[in-house]
């Protein structure tokens, strides 16, 4: 349905560094996330991802380097006509980019936010909850394997790392595009709210005797996840209706977090017999 | 049953970089091994995980800055008394260390190594087998999901990452000192024995009809994962007696391949009843 070249928004071309656009641009690429709110994102495997996820996100900008300017056509097909342009010389480029991957393309990208209360009381909704989480990699690792397994949307809990960090969003493989994530909230606000809605809250707990295989999964449920290092805290879990283990082997130390958080995911889709 | 600290090997100065052995215990630390194939570890976590593994591995030596000199007995309780002890100026432990976690704390561990055959009839034995892994962190994250989870012992097949990797063994949070890897393994050599010792293989692949949770783990069984981005080599997945697939949300990517590592080890446990 690509509508011609010659009405796509004309391409700018800019030259220095101190041009404000590429000054705010490259804190974006630093922090992840623009004044705005728009996701800031390097590499070719993140902007197709983020192309592709139409329903969910807007590609509103494109900068790409010189020496990708004859191959961008194929780098952004489906790129919306009325998206910015950018091109700057390639040592800009490289000046600008934040990682080794970027290969010469960056994007802004708009992420449509639902309201949480909708997202709530979907029917039979799978929550993953972080909490205090530290390592930007193990939130993007979670929301990955939370699209692919099914989950509603992530939730992190104030104090958490956000999920639009950049190594947050390299780690989620693009996933972030697609999953509606919610950040900064208060448990004095979710809880209330999850109780509301009729989503039953599933704490990982090391010490609980109930097995994550033997709790129920089949209707609306919310994971609850620990920071690495130290777990859930005693006044989130306490908040939980249920504790919840996967066992492991004695003497063991744990899992890692994002693996932990892949497990449970796993469970409730297993099962909800992987309908998704 | 701690021998008295006067009967304890005693402790060696050094002052200098240009001493051989510090030269050497530099090298193994940014590479991970020493010559002789001690690992070669830092930080106060990872050698007090050494230290609790007795029966896997033995602590040769230990180095320490000067300011850790005081709490030393708390740090290496355990420490073998014919273990060796080098001390060091801080400013030259710092020049030594590779990671801002070292803490002042560095040693070399042996790890006796059981025989593959041996290891391959155990008794409903479970083998996590990494082929062509390259993402360091990924790989211990999976040693460390595999000594949780039950795995009999990790096999790194030929061109895979070494567990022994400084990284990985960060990522396995010490579970490295405690299950049996064997790597370097050509697939030709492995395939053959695992059939001889009757272990069955499951091979991940996305393309399969057969949903992970309808695969019999309960007996002894080899499980494949494959590289990050491409996945099982062909050549790999054509001699697994089975291919297996984590049932994905259709349209999305992946899961990474440490947490799909996990998910498969976990089902495992599940259907072994979590008797480790």
């Amino acid at each position: 349905m690509g509508r011609p070249a010659d009405r796509d928004r004309p391409t700018r071309e800019l030259t220095s560094l101190k041009n404000p656009f590429l000054k705010s641009l490259r804190r974006a690429l630093a922090e992840g996330v623009t004044p705005e709110g728009w996701l800031a994102v390097e590499g070719p495997h993140l902007v197709d991802e983020a192309l592709k996820a139409t329903e969910t996100a807007t590609v509103r900008c494109i900068v790409f380097g010189q020496n990708v300017a004859a191959k961008l056509p194929s780098l952004v097909a489906g790129l919306p006509p009325d998206a910015a342009r950018v091109q700057v010389p390639d040592r800009l480029f490289q000046k600008i980019a934040q990682t080794e991957n970027s290969q010469g393309i960056a994007a802004l990208v708009e992420l449509r936010q639902p309201e949480l209360e909708a997202t709530l009381t979907v029917r039979d909704g799978l929550f993953l909850v972080a909490c205090q989480l530290q390592d930007p990699g193990n939130l993007g690792t979670m929301v990955r394997s939370a699209l692919a397994l099914g989950a509603t949307a992530l939730i992190a809990l104030a104090e958490t790392v956000s999920p639009f960090n950049p190594k947050a969003v390299r780690s989620s493989a693009g996933a972030i595009f697609h999953l509606p994530a919610f950040t900064e909230l208060k448990p004095s606000d979710l809880f209330p709210r999850l109780r509301a809605c009729g989503v039953r809250t599933f704490a990982g707990d090391p010490r609980s005797p109930l097995d994550l295989s033997s709790a129920d999964f089949r209707t609306a449920v919310a994971v609850l996840v620990g920071n690495e290092g130290a777990g859930l805290p005693v006044e989130i879990s306490k908040q939980a209706d249920q504790l919840v283990t996967i066992p492991i082997r004695p003497g063991t130390d744990s899992l890692n977090a994002a693996t932990a958080a892949g497990i449970f995911l796993y469970e409730a889709a297993r099962q909800r017999g992987f309908k998704y």
